[in-house]
């Protein structure tokens, strides 16, 4: 089978791309979850991203690839929330228009900032996954709509690599990172980003122990889907991985760790207590996989706090519990 | 009188001294914030900064600039807690021993990681300004401390400065500055950030009502403390501008914004859903100010959010009012 997997020169490319167009997030430090986790953590706060996530880095970068004929049409895309907001203000930055299929149920900020932001939005009688990209293949047919794929798209992995560069760039000396996964384009693209300035370094995926998509499709050798998905963090409910990003992920990562929603509500609160900057769920699951898993014990490591997007209510709730 | 008032060769060397220790703070954007003030907003996150807030800015400025002699009997500083902390970053960064003068009801999580970072904390029968500022005197007396005067010395002003520079850099252009005051270090060096990049903007105080020093102050022509401070804002309660900050205020400030403390409670909620950072009361202060004033409608504003180091229940307890 042959594959356009991204290199290092997309990224690279991606980087010039978004260069003064994206935000450059800063890295946060903690001594207190150094001495928590037993490893000195360098956290890449992407929830201070345009959009509230890392996920506007590849939907820019892809969008911007496009020609003047596959934007006519109009575009579309497929996702839970922070891969819509990236791709709507991508499409807005160009001009294009954008309509976006996303489940019925997902966190009403993220369903309203896509509307702000002035994408069409498309739920009714969307439950999963199964039947968003259902939806979107007939959108597709009727409409003639271009695809922005929320992370199977050499573009987008391109693109999200551009956080883990930036963290590399910062702090050259990691040893490992600890990335929240589940299509699998931040993964991906932090495996693009190892390969060019820290070739030693170990990339972990960290996936909710009820979203282990990526876990099953290692263990079967294609990307494989669990029967039923369901995770606090509603960015990681990706069913299975993307095929260019499992390609890469079972050539390069190092392994995948897998945690407990309640771990992940934890570390939610760890890092809005310590960091001082809010997470999402999703955005908390690489440090509690840094906290969970021995291997990254006395190493240097970089944590992706992958996005923001959540209510007030679970900021309230989280710290609460605490 | 003459005094030995800093100006932009002191920010610059501040800068040097800084560069490559504190962080670089980002800048962070909304547009629904943009909408609510009707003024196009940058916010120069110092809660992200090391120790929480921009105090370490001039607290490592002040102390890199003293002697052996001048170390060697040890260091004394007095300070709610942002100044203290950044003080002891500083003493432990040097191997300076270090003593903090606080009041006995200083926001706990302060207390803790002033005493965290190896300060020793003196605080008993300390409840106001006055009997902390008579402590320090006594304590210099006996034992030959050296000052680190929290805001009151050029070295701690041109540091301070060094926020509003890399705001700055980055936003040339801004029209107006929204800075949180009480000692008025933040302003007093924004204000020298102003002259050397952007000598046209007008540069804010913004105080709470209950801790108007400065505005009395400008009123009286000298420092001038109020019968009373009282205000959510710890971080704002420094009886009276400096020496020093409120000469360079008096010249080149272009106003003083005061707002209640329920409008700071409102921004720093508006700071955390929005902006998805932490920031304590007084560091959502210039937001406050930003968005009660009328000479701010339509203009780029800078509003320096100065701190986040407030516990989580306070945290909890706003986002839950608005």
């Amino acid at each position: 089978m042959t594959m356009d997997l991204p290199d290092l020169p997309d990224l690279l490319a991606a980087r010039r791309t978004l260069a003064g167009v994206v935000a450059r997030t800063p890295v946060l430090r903690s001594d207190i979850l150094d001495e928590r986790a037993g490893a000195r953590l360098f956290f890449k706060a992407e929830g201070l991203q345009l959009t509230g996530s890392f996920k506007v880095r590849g939907a820019y970068n892809k969008i911007r690839s496009l020609s003047a004929a596959e934007l006519a049409p109009g575009l579309i895309t497929v996702s839970a929330g922070n891969a819509a907001l990236g791709a709507a203000w991508a499409a807005r930055a160009v001009g294009a228009r954008l309509v976006v299929v996303m489940p019925e149920n997902a966190v009403p900020e993220k369903l309203a900032a896509v509307a702000a932001l002035g994408a069409r939005i498309e739920k009714d009688g969307v439950i999963n996954a199964t039947q968003a990209f259902e939806r979107l293949a007939r959108l597709r047919e009727e409409h003639g709509y271009t695809l922005v794929h929320p992370f199977d798209d050499p573009f987008v992995i391109a693109g999200a690599g551009t956080a883990a560069w930036e963290l590399l760039e910062e702090v050259p000396d990691l040893e490992a990172l600890a990335v929240p996964t589940s299509g699998g384009g931040l993964l991906a693209g932090a495996l693009l980003a190892t390969r060019g300035l820290a070739p030693r370094a170990e990339v972990y995926g960290v996936q909710p122990e009820g979203a282990d998509g990526l876990v099953r499709s290692l263990a079967a050798g294609v990307p494989t889907a669990p029967e039923r998905v369901h995770s606090v963090a509603d960015g990681l409910t990706a069913p299975k991985p993307g095929v260019l990003n499992f390609e890469l992920i079972r050539r390069h990562a190092a392994g995948v760790v897998t945690v407990p929603d309640a771990a992940i509500l934890d570390a939610m609160a760890l890092i809005i207590r310590h960091l001082r900057v809010i997470v999402e769920p999703a955005g908390a699951a690489g440090l509690a996989g840094a906290l969970a898993d021995e291997r990254f014990r006395d190493r240097r490591v970089g944590v992706l706090l992958s996005g923001s997007n959540t209510g007030t209510e679970r900021v309230r709730d989280v710290l609460v519990a605490g």
